[in-house]
């Protein structure tokens, strides 16, 4: 059977807010022919990710916004199902920046060829791909977790917060969660091992954090922004280390609320207690990758580091779980499961 | 002739907002005998700084806030008197924490002891000493200027920007000042050789300070906060630093303004374009001083870095030329001269 068509999904418009469903479209369109060094691939697990929202905006960021009317980018696992790129074979498991489709079609030297042996393809999206190593440089060149500090990290249950806080447990810090419910900061304390985690949508949340944290703050990971920001913020030690990595709660702002200026707080802050805050994004430190998968792949296999995933099934619910996930809906790394993952039982 | 009584300016109250002439008291004490160990110094210039305001607070900060009904704490130049500190002697020019007085006795292993055939002694205050230092070290542990780079500094003619632009200049790096005035910019680009200055009291400030940077910032030198903060936020290039060294507009602050928030504006750009901010105090880098020393020294005798002082007569004088200095009607370098200089003719 040859596949001659494809779905995917498009940025319809950009969205003001929170995406609805019309900022996306449903499209089918032909797979053209394979070319010379090219791959014919079908999606199996389609990662979302909180960043995506900020690539449906216009405007300058660090990489080209979303086009309109083009296949919505991300990260995705695949298999090959056609190739004329002399490393890869029909059957081959690659992960590659193929987007929200069921097939794609892209040059193979753009593709990493995946051993479904060494651990699960779905973990090249998570522990062991662009969050996990975004976890594990960005604590280890701005977070510097020194063992006896306290490291408190935000999305504690997420894709990167959740490898954060373990590589801080290795490192011997007292770790601090933050995240959206009790079920995930039970997890967070029982499955990730974290010391404590506190829920921000909870009443005394401030107050909460301060108690969780008795020595202050040596690290804060921030994913968030918002609330939690400033929970943090008066809880820092000299010499703290804000590694910048998100800011979650800000993505689908329209209006920003009328408040007393919190910059002289913010500066003074950052300045009396001589903080180190720096934004960090993981493209810019692609050459410690086999580095990276070296010491997080043995983690992995030594069940030092723990994963969770959110799996929904079908291209079709990507959308509803992309807004979802904006909104702290997800439990773990959300993926979409495109396909039949055919490693699995 | 034996000396018995001592003029001092003490902290009679916590100021709201700018410091009145009442938050001060002028009191006359007896000198006490001096032990051993311990020198007796007669002042020769105090010298005030914009540090001094938030030490008038109570609260948390680096260090203690300074004692109500205790002299305002101050660094000082001053000439021995009498000494029971075998390493100085009668006559002797030593720089120390004095604080604001016609006299002060001290331990004599507190003091350092300057040379008036090295550098004219005033100096031990301004670039040859903390403001001098602090520039020098926050711009080499943070800033890291390179040759080519674009280095934005706030209150460019004060005692810290004048030299930090000028070391800017030195490693190659394209320098824009912000200052308060005309007069101020012209100095900053003739005298001081900056390649172009901007007052932020003209009414398109953001503007120019935009046009004066065609390239975009990479090194923005934090003394100020406010308005310059946000225009220099915009125009921050990938990877830029910011030592945040102070926030002066914000020192005399009692109401905080209502204003959208800006934190999502503040994050979102330190995340995108992978901003390192610092905060940044001298006290730390202590070990650093001999060669701060002796690299400015030499810049100083060459002449390729220069400074401005601005003395003021008389402790008497003292309050309004510091309620001034928070204003920036300093030109300089601020000094008291509380008694003659025995080096100048």
């Amino acid at each position: 059977m040859s596949i001659t068509t494809n779905t995917a999904i498009t940025l319809a418009r950009r969205p003001v807010g929170p995406p609805q469903a019309d900022d996306f479209r449903y499209t089918q369109t032909e797979i053209g022919a394979v070319g010379d060094g090219e791959v014919l691939c079908r999606t199996v697990y389609l990662s979302l990710d909180p960043y995506m929202r900020g690539r449906m905006n216009e405007g300058p960021s660090y990489v080209p916004p979303a086009g309109l009317r083009e296949v919505m980018p991300g990260g995705a696992v695949s298999q090959v199902v056609e190739s004329r790129y002399e490393s890869l074979a029909s059957g081959d498991f690659v992960m590659g920046y193929t987007g929200w489709q069921e097939y794609s079609v892209s040059p193979g030297a753009h593709l990493r060829k995946l051993d479904p042996d060494v651990a699960p393809i779905s973990t090249a999206l998570g522990v062991l791909g662009m969050p996990g190593m975004t976890a594990y440089v960005g604590l280890d060149e701005i977070g510097q977790p020194a063992a006896g500090e306290t490291l408190v990290v935000t999305a504690a249950t997420g894709a990167v917060g959740s490898v954060v806080g373990q590589i801080g447990k290795i490192k011997g810090c007292r770790v601090v969660g933050i995240a959206g419910s009790e079920e995930k900061c039970r997890y967070a304390q029982e499955e990730l091992g974290f010391d404590a985690c506190v829920s921000y949508r909870q009443a005394d949340f401030s107050d909460s954090l301060k108690e969780a944290c008795p020595d202050g703050v040596d690290v804060y990971w921030e994913n968030v922004g918002g609330a939690s920001f400033f929970a943090a913020l008066g809880l820092l030690n000299d010499h703290a280390r804000i590694p910048l990595c998100g800011m979650i709660s800000y993505y689908n702002l329209t209006e920003l609320p009328q408040v007393p200026d919190p910059t002289p707080r913010i500066l003074r802050t950052l300045l009396v207690r001589r903080v180190k805050l720096s934004g960090f994004i993981v493209f810019d430190h692609q050459a410690r990758e086999q580095e990276f998968l070296r010491e997080m792949g043995s983690w992995v296999r030594d069940n030092r580091v723990r994963y969770r995933e959110d799996i929904v099934d079908g291209l079709d619910n990507a959308v509803d779980a992309f807004t979802g996930l904006l909104q702290g809906r997800n439990f773990g790394k959300q993926l979409i499961r495109v396909s039949p993952d055919p490693t699995r039982g």
